[in-house]
Parts: C-alpha cells; structure tokens; sequence
C-alpha cells in the first residue's frame, strides 16, 4: 500500500506561530498554536517549530518521512530560494537562516516566503482568488500587508520585499509616522489602526458625536465600532470610512494599473465589515483606476481567514518540491 | 551549409512603423520606416507591415524561409497569447485580429504585445536593464508608458493592461485631463507634454521670467527648453523639473513597493536630460521608497533609442517560437 503523504503549513507571527497538517490538496488535518518566542532576537524559533511539530507528528501517529515538506510564512524580507531572513522587525530577525535551520532539523525540503505572500497563495488555491493567474491581496489588519500573483506566479522581487504595499505612499505632506520610518504610508491611512486613529481624532473634534459617547463607555474606539455605528446612521463614522476608502482605492488602483489583476482579494480583521467596506471602496477604485483596468477586475472578501497562512505554506510545497 | 536564420522586429506608432531584420542575437542587419496608415480604423496596416518586410527580404536577398517569427509591439491593448488587439485609441483598431491577419500573409509565426512592454523585453535584454529578472521601464514622451519585467517575464496582466502607468492616478482633485477620460494622471504630470504645459503657466504668471521671454521667441516652450534654461539657473523652471520630478518619484516608489525591482530603465524623449532629470528623480525617490526597495534599486537612461521596441520584438521571437 503507498503511504499518504502529508505536507505542514506553519504561519509565524508576532505573537503565535500556527501549523497545520494538510493533505497535498491542501485540507487541514490537524491545526495547532504555540506561542511566539521573541527572546534572542527569536533565534529559538526554528528548533521550538520543528519540536512543535515533531510532537504534534508523533501524537498523530504519522512520521517525518511522510511529510513532503514544509511550508513556512514569516513577517519578514526573506530570500525565497534560500529561506535566509534578511529582517523582521516584528520577530527581531535579522540576518537569520532560518531555512537552513528547519531544513537541518527536520530532514524535509523546507520553503519559506513572506506571510503576506503566503497567505495570497492560499487564498488563491483554495479561497477567493479562484486560481486565477493575476491577484492582488490586501489584508487589511493592524498593519496594511499584500501578496501579488502574476502570471500564475508569486510576485517576490530583487531583495524579497515586492508586495510591501502597506508602504505605498499616500500622504505626501504631513502624514502620520509608520513603523517603516516614512509618513503618510498606507498603513497609517488604511489599517484597523487607521480607522481608529481617525474616529478618535473625529471624537476629539466633535464631542457631542455617537463616537465621542462610545469612546467615553468604551474607553477607545475600534475599527469594527466605527462600523458598527456608521451602519446606524453616524456621520462622523460614515466620513470615516469615506476618507479610509478613498484612499485605500486610490492605492488599489495604482496598483492595478500596474499588475492588471483579474481578481482583489481584501482580507484582515477590517475586511469582515465585508460590503459595508468593498462597496464604497470599489466606488473609490472605479473612480481612479483606468475603465479597461477596471472591467478586468473583481473585488472579493478574503474567504480562507486566518487558515491561508498555512494552506499558502502547503501550496508552497505543493509547487516548489 | 546550415541557412542563416533571421528575425523581424516591428514598432507599430501613431505615425510610423519602424522595422528591422535582426539575427537571432539582436544585432539589426537593416532598419527602415514606412508612414502609419490609419484610413479605415487601421485595417490595412496588416497587409502594409507584410508588404513593407516582403519588399525588404526581396531586396535583401533573403527570402520568408530564413525568418525565424515577426516579432510587433502596438501601442493597444493585445491579447499576447493571440495577437489579438482589443483597442488601440491611437491608431484606431479596435477588435482588430493583427495577429491572425499578419501570421495568414507571412506564414510564419508572429507574436504582438503592447509597443512600451516590447521597449522594456528591448531594454533589458540588450540595453539598460542588463538581463535583470526584475525590471521596470518607464518612457517619458508625449505620454508616459512603462513596461514590468517581474521574475524574468514580462507582465501582462489579466486584459493586456499591466504597466499601463501612465495612467496611475496622481492628482485626486483638479488635476488636467487625460487622453484616457480621467484625470491627474501620470501622463497628465510628468510626460513632456505635462512639462510644457507646466512651463507655459509659469510663463503666464511670471511676464518677466525667463521663460516667457523665451516663449515670446520660440512660439512655444518645449520640456527641452525648460531642461536648457533650467541649467542656465532659471528658478521657474527648475521649479517645475521639481515638481514634475517630485511626482514622478512618487509613482515610482509606489510601483517599486508593488514589484521590488532591480533597475529602473527612464527612456523616451526627456530621458534624453540625463542626471538633470535622474538626480532630482532619485532623491524623490528614495523620500517615498520603502528603504529597503530602494537599496534594491539601480535608476538608469535608456541605452537603445528608438530601436527598443524593434530589438524587444527579435526577443519576443526568440523567447516564444
């Protein structure tokens, strides 16, 4: 009888690293978490996955040798043909192999990419994108993050840092500072952060609103709040989410015009607004983008959640072993 | 003896068709030009670039047998799988099959993608872009074309639209109208076109300046003049290099965040200002860059003139026949 083979997806973030045991058409298993170990630059990563996942193997019944390998994201500039790290602010990596290290460890081919990267691979296999050969993905988080496919293949770049769109420039003159170093990115324009941001600035101005009342009772005020109440009626809100969209598609459309998607895929914690945000973001994108452009191109929320990490990691496999 | 084998590359412009019979390696044995034919949408261009090359292998002493593919760009919207042209607003095809039209007459394989992608498959094969995998090409002329090279193949996109850059929107509200229907676009701002008409309002707001005197004896201000009277020390027009250099840095940054690319190749007519217009360029480049894109990064001049797109279609042939 021919063994099943299996391949492991792991999906390192900031705060927890996720894995799962997928089939080779990408159906999880078996999914788990651990925490993520910052200390020492997070030089303990590598050999706390390969144990994780070593245990989780074991306690499955299954063996190494029935892994065809593993497919790793991380928040990172990576080297996608080697899995060298160059940085990642968020983990504390830098110049870290961590390639070679998981490949030393487990035995298997190893594949690393960029997390957002990995998670537009999944979303195109098995989630929204519909295996189209031309996707934009934009998550829409706490930061602003992308993944480009084009031409059926993952858009990686001269030094691993195509796709970065959170740091298109949007704001060219007083714009808020971003983690990156400029002002005015993306990421300070259009991110769960953004949004909160600016429904606490529209607050401070008017503090007879909705958002003001809410932020008294609350505390603070969230992106998800300020849809919430902008669907009751809320002006401040509604402006809002105007502003967060227009530029939002302003940068979507810019960056059509260069890659000509046939499918956008919006995903991240703000994406579950769902057409409360796509409809007056496609309105936006229409606005700026070229009508040709325009026509080719679908708009459609995220579908796999936080899953397409790791079934982008088992494509990875899937396509590079 | 083995026959001498031969390519064909064509330029198809607004108003002329640049030819050229080029060995497999990219060296142009024989260039020439016929005018453009634009009665009737267009239509008989397919018979006149056939009749054009027919007449020049006759004379040539060679005949269809030794030719390899014809290799066209188009200023259009094409189906590169085909050839078939969506539209050209230039030429005025629209719904045109020159790929089936041509390969019917030639009978030999024949292979069509837009006229600023083939200038870009030009470039980087035997000019400024020195085979790097990840390229972007910008022509600053009339209008503002670009052509992306990402993990060394051309981008396409999903409708024959990827790299139109021209049309990235840079000016939101009241920007000038665009060829396209939109406004503040690129082409609007950073194109020749864009310089003189820039040049022209500060000739209007400022009788004195140097520039309304030179308009006073020219009739008119060309993006030339404001390069040359700018180099005399003229403030009103290095202040419009700025400006037009400021946004141009801008888009730049914003396409390089998207696909990481290796050298950025300026062509076209304004390239010809060389670091008058590279040095303002870069810095504008590098204040809205993500650091890292930046690094990645090399900005160069065009190095094959007119001949790009002709050279870019041979490489069109030897890539795909």
């Amino acid at each position: 009888m021919k063994t099943q083979m299996y391949v492991v997806g792991v999906d390192i973030g900031g705060t927890s690293i996720k894995a799962a045991i997928l089939s080779e058409e990408g159906v999880i298993n078996h999914k788990w978490e651990i925490p993520t170990n910052q200390a020492e630059q997070g030089t303990h990563i590598a050999l706390e996955v390969y144990r994780t996942i070593d245990e989780t193997l074991a306690n499955s019944g299954l063996s190494w040798s029935q892994i065809k390998g593993v497919g790793v994201g991380a928040p990172a500039f990576v080297d996608t043909d080697t899995g060298y790290v160059y940085e990642s602010v968020n983990i504390g990596w830098k110049h870290y192999h961590l390639g070679e290290e998981l490949r030393g460890l487990a035995k298997v081919p190893v594949f690393i990419d960029n997390d957002a990267n990995l998670a537009a691979l999944g979303e195109n296999w098995l989630g929204a994108g519909k295996q189209t050969r031309n996707l934009l993905a934009i998550t829409l988080g706490t930061g602003v993050g992308g993944g480009a496919i084009v031409n059926g293949e993952l858009l990686s770049g001269a030094n691993g840092t195509a796709a970065e769109v959170g740091h298109m420039t949007m704001v060219t003159e007083g714009g808020a500072p971003c983690n990156c170093g400029k002002n005015g990115c993306l990421e300070t324009e259009a991110s769960a952060r953004a949004i909160s941001r600016k429904a606490n600035e529209a607050a401070d101005a008017h503090p007879d609103s909705l958002l003001n009342e809410m932020r008294a009772h609350n505390g603070d005020i969230t992106a998800k709040d300020v849809f919430d109440i902008a669907e009751q009626g809320d002006l401040h809100s509604e402006r809002v989410i105007q502003e967060v969209t227009d530029t939002l598609g302003l940068a979507i459309a810019n960056m059509a015009v260069l890659t000509n998607p046939a499918i956008i895929v919006i995903g991240g914690g703000v994406s579950k607004a769902g057409d409360q945000l796509l409809s007056p973001l496609r309105k936006a994108f229409d606005t700026y983008a070229l009508p040709r452009t325009s026509e080719a191109c679908e708009f459609r929320i995220a579908q796999l959640g936080n899953d397409a990490g790791v079934i982008g990691g088992a494509y990875l496999v899937k396509e590079r072993s």
